[in-house]
């Protein structure tokens, strides 16, 4: 049974299971599918799984075509939503055609930002590849692409029809990306679901996907997008609890934009915010120390990052703070813990609680 | 008491007064506007209309900027759109900031979609200065760019927060435009409102404002408006009721292909298109000869084209109809009156009353 985005006329399955590639086809025609397919990817990704996928559509009479976009971060942008804007108008998609996004965040966002746009929007469908897409960036309908001045600053609310994840992908994901996503993962066990948490803590080995059982996986996985899921269904714009998201995601910000998004991934800056708003909920009496420590004990086993690296300027990453906080006119956000499985938003953490946090991070 | 499109929590007031430009800042402040608002408009209009809206804000407290932009469809594209972008960075937009259309259709539809992406979606107010503008363009959440493949194809469904109407600024609007949107009035009238068919048929003179008294004029606006009110209301992305809108598109739109956009305005291929249809609908037997002709004397009576210009390809009009065909994969596609105030969709004209329809097009 798919997990269910319940969002009325834009509700949406999200399928996993394994070879759950080979079935694209079936997938496609069961949500109304048919005609011209335009399947996005990038080199790498094509290679591996492309003719999967492409082979699963043209088998069930689909017409597909491709569209493969270079690899990076730094691609995700207008110029490269032209490129995919060019194949629409060449293979003269139509309303009722379908874009694939076959790939990570980056070509989820792409593609998806197309779909959104092309004739006003066109079926679309996420086949994310990384666990930071299957968990995260494919669910939820935020599409979008950077924009010199900042990140994701050009985008559209708009949802897939459906979301097909294969955990198998998983094996040729670069380690480090695996980990990154597994900051996600532990992120939606601390903030909502405590059983999530605690399959986390049972595994022997969590720092690389060959060392988890492929059931385990797909659990991981099941909580992971019923949670993303369950929480985009309350709140599709982002105007309450998806909130909830950004737990570990403020000083991971900071961190990210101190470090100008090159040392650290944004799991690494994450799994380091969440550390840091551990701490800060601690201070304040909002969490035990205990499941503080449980959080960074996961943390560490993932082998993600639990200290900042030394020559960090903790007065840069107060600043980043403010510069985001100016944005919104506001105080400083956070997303705190209260027990595992449950967090809260404030605006009322003293700044020497968060230059307190900024310490333990560094020093300990 | 403003016009209401009703579309759940998106919905949103039409003002249409004298001097509601005037009234830009309490308008604004009404629908909960704050902060920083960019206007976005082009040198002739600013010239005309810049400084009020301008003003009526500034001394409101707003922050404001604005975005000049060239005049004309053919830069309704995607670099225009990057020229707003700049200006929404450097200016540091906010999600809760405005965009401001302050023109046309090109402008309302670019700063629409200008609105609709940055940040995945700001506050957009339409402040429509051409006829076409104030009864189509700006109600109904159409915003988007042309491609190089074809008008329209890339864009976004996003209702503005307000539609503000000021009749006099109708009053340095070329005559030309001031005709083109007249065609759309007139839709209006047969598709679904015989009150408006009756009050236009009521006027001496039609072709120029000037000719028309102020109340009358309101008044037109009024029905015109509504009229497009209601039916979006009804069917906010065109899977249905909507297509009534089309009506005089058909043979409008391959009379505009087939001249390359360049001999007829869209308001008198559109007038043109209506005469067809009329015709067609009298061949079926949907339709009296007398409504017909009371029809073709209103469109008349705007000073708005007939007749078709007599070295133009019959064939290549049936062409382009046909490649709309395929588009859409079945039958021509023709919204047909019934009665005045009333219309229908059909795919089963036969080609020699469409032929026979052309003919008399250009004959007569
Ligand atoms: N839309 C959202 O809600 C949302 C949420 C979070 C993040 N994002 C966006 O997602 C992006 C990051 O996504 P990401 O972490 O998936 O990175 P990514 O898309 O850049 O992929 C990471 C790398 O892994 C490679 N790769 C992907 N799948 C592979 C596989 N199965 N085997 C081998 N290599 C593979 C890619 O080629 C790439 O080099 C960012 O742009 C971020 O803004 C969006
Ligand atoms: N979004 C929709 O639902 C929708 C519906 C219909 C048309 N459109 C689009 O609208 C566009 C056509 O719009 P339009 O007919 O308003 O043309 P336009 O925006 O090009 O304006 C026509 C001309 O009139 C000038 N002008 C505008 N207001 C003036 C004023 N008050 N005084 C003096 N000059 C003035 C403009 O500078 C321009 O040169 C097309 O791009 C079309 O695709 C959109
Ligand atoms: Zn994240
Ligand atoms: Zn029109």
């Amino acid at each position: 049974m798919p997990i269910i985005v319940s969002l009325d006329e834009r509700s949406y399955p999200i399928y996993i299971s394994p070879q759950s590639l080979h079935r694209t086809g079936e997938l496609l025609i069961d949500i109304g599918g048919k005609g011209k397919v335009l399947i996005v990817s990038n080199p790498v990704i094509f290679r591996h799984y492309g003719e999967i996928v492409f082979t699963a559509l043209i088998t069930l009479g689909f017409e597909v075509q491709t569209c493969i976009l270079p690899a990076g971060e730094r691609y995700k942008n207008l110029k490269t939503i032209e490129r995919i804007y060019q194949h629409c108008a060449q293979y003269r998609l139509e309303r009722r055609s379908t874009i694939i996004a076959l790939g990570g965040g980056v070509i989820g966002d792409m593609a998806g930002f197309a779909a959104a746009t092309w004739l006003r929007g066109i079926n679309f469908v996420q086949i994310p590849t990384t666990l930071l897409a299957m968990v995260d960036a494919a669910i939820g309908g935020k599409t979008g692409v950077n924009h010199a001045q900042g990140k994701n600053l050009i985008g559209a609310f708009y949802q897939p029809k459906a979301v097909v994840i294969d955990p198998n992908v998983l094996q040729t994901l670069p380690v480090r990306e695996y980990r990154s996503g597994m900051a996600e993962v532990i992120k939606y066990g601390v903030i909502w679901e405590p059983e999530l948490f605690n399959l986390l803590e049972s595994q022997p080995q969590l720092s690389q996907y060959r060392y988890l059982a492929t059931q385990d996986l797909e659990k991981i996985l099941y909580f992971s997008c019923q949670t993303k899921a369950t929480i985009v269904s309350q709140d599709e714009r982002e105007g309450g609890i998806r909130a909830l998201l950004n737990y570990g995601h403020t000083i991971g910000h900071a961190i990210e934009t101190v470090t100008q998004y090159r040392y650290y991934t944004h799991g690494e800056a994450v799994a380091l915010g969440m550390i840091a708003a551990g701490d800060i909920a601690v201070q304040l009496g909002w969490w035990s120390k205990d499941e503080q420590s449980r959080q960074k004990q996961l943390i560490a086993n993932v082998k993600l990052p639990i200290q900042l690296k030394p020559d960090i300027d903790l007065e840069a990453i107060k600043l980043a703070l403010n510069w985001d906080k100016k944005v919104v006119q506001g105080a400083v956000r956070f997303i705190l813990p209260k027990k595992i499985g449950q967090a809260a938003m404030t605006d009322q953490v003293p700044p020497d609680v968060i230059h307190q946090a900024l310490i333990c991070l560094i020093a300990q």
